[in-house]
């Protein structure tokens, strides 16, 4: 007699048997202003369940898929190290398992020790960050594992793997950096068919910053950034993206309180879900 | 000393002068997740004085119309079937006494009693659902009468009527018998001109599911669907439909509690009112 | 890997072992002004996981009863009968296999249906409703099943068995029953001790609608009267008489969404907590 | 076709009939704070429909009363004294038609017109102010007609007639101005009770800022002051009041908006129920 | 110790040094239906430390501006000549002193007396409104200062300067006079060009209400009109815009209680910089 | 031309001349469920515009104290321990400085070191917690510095020296040692008045947890508690306490967002207004 929506829709797969393991970064323990993703992973889970389990874009079925939706993992607040080393740990279970991992935050900061997890098995993995802000300081209030300064921990590794859609804030530091390292990639779509070709079988990682759509779109986020995606165009992007060998995956900052329509929760659940697809569909699934 | 805001905006004729009668469906009681849509008529009603009686975009002039706005009917709430019969009843007459009905709703089941009035009397009426949703199931939770059935039922008929569009979720099977019976027409405008031109003069039930258009136009909805149309889409397709032979028609599904800037209830308001002007303007008012 | 979300907090019992078996009973069809109770028993549970498992006020601990939580009915919207039939049949089963019912509401109506069941094997069982409005209606919009008139329907029995506290809003003609059965009991102490103690052994269902309390404790909810119980008053009521020989109990009409504060929902937890403690506590444990 | 929620509930007598004419200053135009008491008397209106029309309380019903309901006056924003102007001209038509006036606010400076036009006939009528805040100042951001200055304009007339209850906020100079005047009536019941007999036959017009109920009770007001009446102690005093001679009324500052539970409207329309109940009820009906 | 969230980020220099002088006209007095822009300057304010002082659009930095924010004037609410009397002698003193002025409102009739003063000096000064309101009314109800006559006020004058960009509502007088006057400019960005290019140093007064954006970019607004300008499109416009010489400027009717999410804020905020940025950018700065 | 609202009403006193520092310790890193404190300190200064600056119940005006307000110190989130340092620096620079600190929260883990910065000055300085809940886990979720252990902490020094009144939620191992250390004061006013006297000139901490509240008075904080004090019981009880050598204070745990009324906010600011009267009051100022 099991509450149906603690999982995400038609991901009732056994752990052993899963192809893809989801799981809530139930984290924003660093965000200085508004804080709130850490609902984010179980808004999302419920609101799965106003979407039907089959996308008429893709023609694919999520009932055909094997996922196993591991729950939150109820991380400490106060203690970011904690919480990362939760993340971490987790994840690098499931990629040695052979399986991919799919974050559902959660603040972006989260992202860097699943993308460290997911590197010690992949080392030439490049991530793909879908975003509206660069998050790229070396520090944010003297926090270097902070939401703000995500990416700019891949550069202090000896060779950074960092390529950028989306970006439309951006100090003029971290503009400078962009430039200079030449992360961005235009987002439209036959440069990134080329690039994606370019890349041949090479391991990526996928981070979705869900404010990357435009605030109309999605509102319940901690920074909006007017001026972004529409919902089309990140399907859009994301389906070429996903011709790559994407091996591990992540979709943050949905802050549902923001957003009373809970539009929100269900934009990040179409987004999870259509991810879903994207990857499992590669697979003759 | 009557509160002026009890009727949508300039539609003051008597009932028997009027050439329109618009009425309210306040009912939402199959609705199995997010109750609200009963609130609907009300609310668009009220954000109708936001709005001018002159549409910049048609040039025409709702005091040019001829509309009586009959209320709510207060549905029973708890009964699917005495619901539907009162909204079947009203419209029955409505048509009956040679005007156009248009029903303010209310979830999406309403549909069907009021296009069933409708077809009694023009027994080749088609329907044009604007809506996100296929709406076929062949029933929902065991009932029959559900919203998320009110196409299905049209397929019952000996001989179906139906065509779609801006449809973006679906079951596979209901995906499959759209397919099947190619209910589904493109939305780009030269289809649609040439598709309604085929028509010639066969009368047409028009019913506009709000959630045909994008969450971020319209949130305050019972089932929000990222990816949908713009305001603007809606009104070219809206545009074209009505050089048909209109003889009825809806606008369903706010929910407007759910949309604390009050602005979905506008948009339904001013769909409302151009749909009034789109079919009055034909006739030379 | 299971979100102990889901049920409420402590109430992990087995259905084989549990004591008292605690269901939510997700309907709010026959609601004719704001819906919403259906979300009252996922929200009651979550807002249980804010309270301890130990009651200062009662020196006992949740973790030392047997108490089995099994999640919604999933009840169907739009068809009142079947909704009841799914109550009555899963209290009967309850009450059959020797285990007390505690039901978290919903719509009032959902009480008979429960109360029912309980009186097929206890033939005697006395109604004690605590509630601010009399609910003694004959019918509410021709709908005999409503919440309205869940109470009337008990004086269609041979001989009733009601008792009420709290009532402060009624018809004129209900008022005029009330007098005429004498089913008011008066809410101070003294009286209802003495109420308690004049009834030995007799059974007991207590049906607690939440909005027997102020609407300033309680603003969730449909119906709010002004002029309550405070929560300590409420408290006072039950402790008396729990003394008596409960044998099934609701708690009923929270409507989370109309409170932000989310307040409504731990008021509604704590109700059910101090209950389950009010009658597992007089067995020893 | 009438909606009925136009006018407060069973308020459908004639003008040419009525005993009580009731009806909404929807102005708030001096408010430097929060704005929103122009939306309270709709509101309060539509919440009637929550209660019933019999009060168990007071065992008298609406029903039985003659009272209009003439909507609202649609106030002028943007010019206090227009607006003054029409509330001081309906009020003058009301009484000089040998009716008794009952304003729902609105902002409290709307009390002073309406006092005046009833002064103008009962040129001995006494105010008795229930409010948290004294509304004393000589002016407020230069504003004499402010609603922080309504009872300093009766000082300004030849000889004063202001008794309050419930005061607990003031400048110091209000304070002062209060005790050397001596307004303040203590409010327990056996003082009221003594000063409402002294007054013999005097004409009285009651004035209930809803803001003297504490904020828990109403916080859908502009400025919530801590530490005010509960519903019950409000009754108390209104019902030994209303043992005077009362020939004017008004139940101001509802802001409905700051109140998402919508409880403050219905607290709003229960307070308005009662003083029209007790106004009735001495008279036979 | 002062909070910086008093004013507009990196806005920071003296009144003496700066070259723009931003203020907040917070009034909104004269609106019959949604008050709340009072509130627009200050949250507007706050949403501006969600965005970086650097504008990767325009790849020019706040820092480097020489930006006075002046706070908010603190209007007088209830009498709307005082309030315009405080904004016309302020820019007054803002243009003598050979700075530009930037208003943030507040209620769209504020432009009247911020233009008013700008005039006073620079007499050809041409008024460009970006609005999706005419906002040409001759009065409304009976009072000439209302925010839906701010533009009609310029055509009393001798010879009127008004050009508009954005509008899609208007009553059937106001679009005769608008086609009689030509003001409207077509918004796609040849004809943009063409129009500043035709101006060449003519003085501008460039007039923001942020309702020109679709309600779904900016829901929180008094009047929010279906179908309106995308975020990019503004900026599109507004670029080719400050082409021209802007001596005077205003963002209004930015409503932000309205929306709960405070995207809405931050749209009015990026707005404002990115016009601060657009100005001060020509200059070499 | 500074915003007057950055501050406290009426503590405009310099930091030199002050007898009483206020600062805001906006962190809320350590909560597990809903954050939100964060925000208290800055909405409680808004809202401290709504309040007089006279208290007519102490017969005290703001304006004859000396009260400076430092703002918030900007804790850093994500690292509980250098936010607990920001504020024990905060503190002890103010205690060694002879000033008396008033920290507004914030989460309530603030209280130990801005207590533990007093004790250093006043080695025998007793703590008074005013709160829902004992709050003396040994650790909540490995955390030790978290808001529901900040009282445990107490009990590692030497010789506790905590007092508490209203707890009314602990678990049973909490409770057992509330018993076994006598913390408990019965909120009686006879009985608090004899335990005052019997401290003589002993140091006091009074910390007050607004959630001491029922949550009917006080919605908008973090884990409301049913059955709290009322305003009025809160105001007595701290009448008493302050009899006491004060020489620091708190007011914790705010949580603005959760009630959109507002009425938290004013309430907060309220309890502090007469905090600071009670305090100052006493020295004949």
């Amino acid at each position: 007699m099991k509450n149906k929506k603690d999982t995400f829709i038609a991901c009732e797969a056994t752990y052993q048997k899963a192809d893809i393991v989801m799981f809530g970064a139930d984290f924003d323990g660093t965000v200085s202003y508004r804080p709130g993703t850490r609902f984010g992973p179980s808004e999302i889970r419920k609101a799965s369940y106003g979407l039907e389990t089959y996308s008429m874009a893709l023609k694919l079925d999520l009932e055909h898929l094997k996922v196993f939706d591991a729950a939150d993992l109820e991380c400490v607040m106060g203690n970011v190290n904690a919480a990362h080393q939760q993340i971490y740990e987790f994840t690098k279970k499931v990629v040695n398992d052979g399986k991919v991992p799919l974050m559902i935050g959660g603040e972006h900061s989260c992202t860097y020790p699943a993308y460290h997890a997911v590197q010690e098995v992949f080392d030439d993995v490049m991530m793909i960050q879908c975003d509206a802000h660069a998050d790229m300081r070396e520090n944010y209030m003297n926090v270097k594992a902070s939401h703000a300064s995500v990416m700019y921990r891949l550069f202090e590794q000896e060779k950074h793997n960092l390529k950028q859609i989306g970006i439309r804030s951006a100090t003029k530091q971290e503009h400078d950096m962009m430039i200079k390292h030449d992360t961005l990639i235009d987002d439209d779509s036959s440069t990134l068919q080329t690039f994606i070709e370019s890349l041949k079988d090479r391991p990526l990682y996928v981070s979705v910053d869900l404010d990357v759509l435009d605030p109309s779109v999605l509102p319940g986020t901690g920074t909006p950034e007017p001026n972004g995606f529409s919902f089309n165009h990140l399907m859009e992007c994301l389906t070429i993206l996903f011709k790559g060998n994407v091996v591990g995956m992540d979709v943050m900052e949905c802050a549902p309180d923001y957003d009373p329509s809970k539009v929100s929760s269900v934009v990040g659940a179409k987004v999870v879900r259509e991810m879903l697809l994207m990857h499992g569909g590669k697979n003759g699934k």
